[in-house]
């Protein structure tokens, strides 16, 4: 007997956005429907996939709080660790395999789940303990498994496929999945904009509510606890979509900064621009915003030339965007307008053709433009398969090369920073230094070393 | 020629706690004097220490906060990842072996440090980039390299060994250090001492802002944020100890409640009993308090029984605790008193010390007494060689059997809990079940399964 799927729904309460199972159920139907579409997919496929694990601090007993795998949570949603799930890609019938607790759970962890509380409660057709999942999967006959192994290109580094005891027996593929789910990942459903939309509008309130405190005299970190709490106690986003970055003055020309080296110590100056690059995630939906302000309110009149210098980038390729443009483009249009600007400013010098030429503009940013936003701060599927890096300066670090189609969701983030290893680098290179103005230039690293620049971050969706 | 050891200091801002590097090296100058009384430690050896690692959150490039291993972090105080750290038993002389950063760090990291900024900002003899530790190592031609391995008797699990290219042209022992290291930690110096009570202050302090703010109606994961948002913003206490434990109403009877599969979430009634774990940590040491008491300020006649029940058992144990007593007899001391005082209550009846023969008072407190606490919260060295976990309902749960020392730091926190498995179990066991009375017992499940304990966790030091 077919037991009905109760919509069950992720919220925090009330106050904050009820998220449906639906979301996840059409998540694993858009996927099986792309491997339906692969012809190196046989009749009779399951797809399998290994959640996260619980881990400990080191030989500790002390568990961090535990997070989600990505790719699991885009296709099931589960909240708990040491899960397993199956998809029949002919049907999108769909198994999940929680870990049996022992009894003590109880007593320790919380009450225990039977597996139909469970199946109602993530919306699925069966569930199966753990521990059964080799006869479970054996007693479908599949053709083949699909498991999931391929490169981030973010990091480097590769997802790791999902092993059971008992694997051994079955006919496994662990390459045909990542590049289909991947390409699945990069295009949100209307639910999943949603959540994403949810976790940008707090997160920017977070922020407004920075903008609000911030005082001269205050620590870094006391923004990202303003920041955190914010997103927390009003929106009930636990985690934060990465380390927040709190750079004032010079600290802001550290790309990442905020991290254990680096760890948002400082207390801020009068006159210090402030460079925040914060974002709250809710049920594993990323957030990403970047707002760059002076500390006591008042620009200088260096710091607004900058600031707006990199606002007019950030609205003309706001402007620019659309479906059918190459991102790469995007990229530099941002640059082209940065040099547009210096020139005016005085800072850099001569034709801007030729300056683009030689990639002028990632003295000045020396990131990428953008990147995709989803379960990951820095989604999947930037570099499909037949796409490269470009090996220049700045492209070489974009995120992504490819030309732009609805439901993509990106960042729109220039920026333009003072980097003292980067202008001494370009002033000794003659094809470079030959349009930077070294005169004017040092009277912006004069300023302090301090950032000026602005980005922007946010959500697009076409 | 020697250079001068800058005493520099580890802070939050001028509002926070300054920690001198002189508590590390006095960590190691006790280490080195336990190594050179054991006599299986030969002249010219060396500790090797191996500190965490940068890592990212599955394949992604989300790198988590970085926390330092915690040996580690008590013999050399090191903020970042991927170091390395000798220590010369004969001298105490020690060496730190950061990894050498690429140049593209200065761009998205940070300034890059040179040896000397780290030797003088950790306050050692020398730093040698972590590439070179083979070498360096051999030139100092030790007898014997120490690395460590040993359980860890709260997880179960072993600590990891330094590894290195080229450590297999030494001779290695892996199983001298770890006790000796464990034991030197259990002791807590003047300067560990203060640190342990600045965590404490802060997130006792934390706390009462929590209690200040409780309001039946909200969230439970809204007095995390709370108590975070005090601990970081006031105290700089950027993690915490563990996750926090907001447990209301019957959650408070999960002992671990909090992590992801019960993520304070729920929302908080008018007439909830709270129960409130929560401990921030500062520079990696810890801290570990919880409160209970009623959402809406008014205690119940029941809750407040349970609660003065609770602490008079804390009382007692506060006034027996001194050096010569042993954790095992505190446990049952605070055992004794509960049991009386439910017997005055009604739920129990019978002799009680009856009652203690059969342990019946785990019914109700299923966990030990306390803990050690440093820069774990259950801290390390609760089972040195020679001592056994005592297989009987309660003591088995302690984490400690040993008899008090001065410098121990532990917490001592019963609690009182009405947990259904565990009632239900005792209720089918006849030799429990004589003293239990059934009739009253479910009066106090039935106002909610509410919890109704009492926890009182403060460093001690005699």
């Amino acid at each position: 007997m077919e037991a009905e799927i109760t919509q069950h729904a992720f919220s925090r309460g009330g106050h904050t956005l009820v998220v449906p199972t639906k979301l996840f159920k059409e998540n694993r139907e858009r996927l099986c429907q792309r491997l339906r579409g692969n012809e190196k997919v046989p009749k009779g496929s399951i797809v399998i996939l290994q959640g996260g694990e619980a881990v400990t601090r080191h030989c500790s007993d002390h568990e961090p709080l535990f997070r989600q795998e990505s790719y699991f949570h885009w296709a099931f949603g589960v909240e708990e660790p040491d899960f397993y799930g199956a998809i029949d890609v002919d049907t999108g019938r769909t198994i999940l395999f929680p870990p049996k607790l022992p009894d003590s759970y109880a007593v320790w962890m919380g009450k225990l789940q039977t597996e139909e509380e469970y199946r109602v409660r993530y919306g699925v057709e069966e569930v199966h303990w753990a521990l059964q999942i080799s006869q479970i999967i054996r007693n479908k006959e599949p053709s083949l498994l699909l498991t999931l192994r391929g490169l981030n290109s973010d990091s480097g580094k590769h997802s790791r496929e999902a092993v059971f005891d008992g694997i051994g027996e079955f006919k496994v593929d662990n390459m045909l999945l990542h590049p289909e789910i991947a390409e699945c990942r990069v295009f949100k459903s209307d639910l999943e904009l949603e959540v994403l939309r949810y976790a940008n509008r707090i997160s920017s309130d977070a922020h407004k509510q920075v903008m609000r405190q911030i005082r001269p005299g205050m620590y870094e970190y006391q923004l990202e606890s303003i920041f955190y709490h914010y997103c927390y106690f009003y929106g009930g986003l636990r985690h934060l979509s990465y380390t927040c970055i709190c750079g004032s003055g010079e600290n802001g020309a550290v790309l990442h900064y905020g991290h254990a080296g680096a760890p948002n110590a400082k207390q801020i100056n009068d006159g210090d621009m402030c460079l925040l690059d914060m974002g709250g995630e809710y049920y594993c939906y990323a957030s990403d915003i970047t707002c760059s302000y002076p500390a006591n309110g008042k620009f200088t009149a260096k710091q607004k030339a900058i600031y707006e210098t990199v606002l007019k980038a950030s609205r003309a390729v706001m402007a620019a965007v659309k479906a059918g443009v190459s991102w790469v483009d995007m990229h530099l249009l941002a640059n082209r307008v940065h040099l547009e600007e210096l020139k005016k400013l005085g800072l850099v010098q001569g034709d801007v053709d030729e300056m683009m030429k030689v990639h002028l503009g990632a003295v000045f940013m020396p990131h990428g433009l953008g990147h995709f936003m989803g379960c990951d701060t820095h989604d999947v599927g930037g570099y499909p398969e037949g796409t490269e890096r470009i090996d220049k300066p700045g492209l070489k670090s974009l995120r992504t090369v490819r030309e732009l189609k609805p439901r993509m969701v990106l960042t729109i983030e220039p920026g333009i920073y003072f980097i003292d290893v980067l202008l001494d680098q370009a002033l000794q290179n003659p094809e470079l230094a030959a349009f930077l103005n070294r005169e004017v230039i040092d009277t912006y690293r004069g300023f302090g070393g301090r950032i000026t620049s602005w980005l922007e971050r946010m959500e697009w969706n076409c």
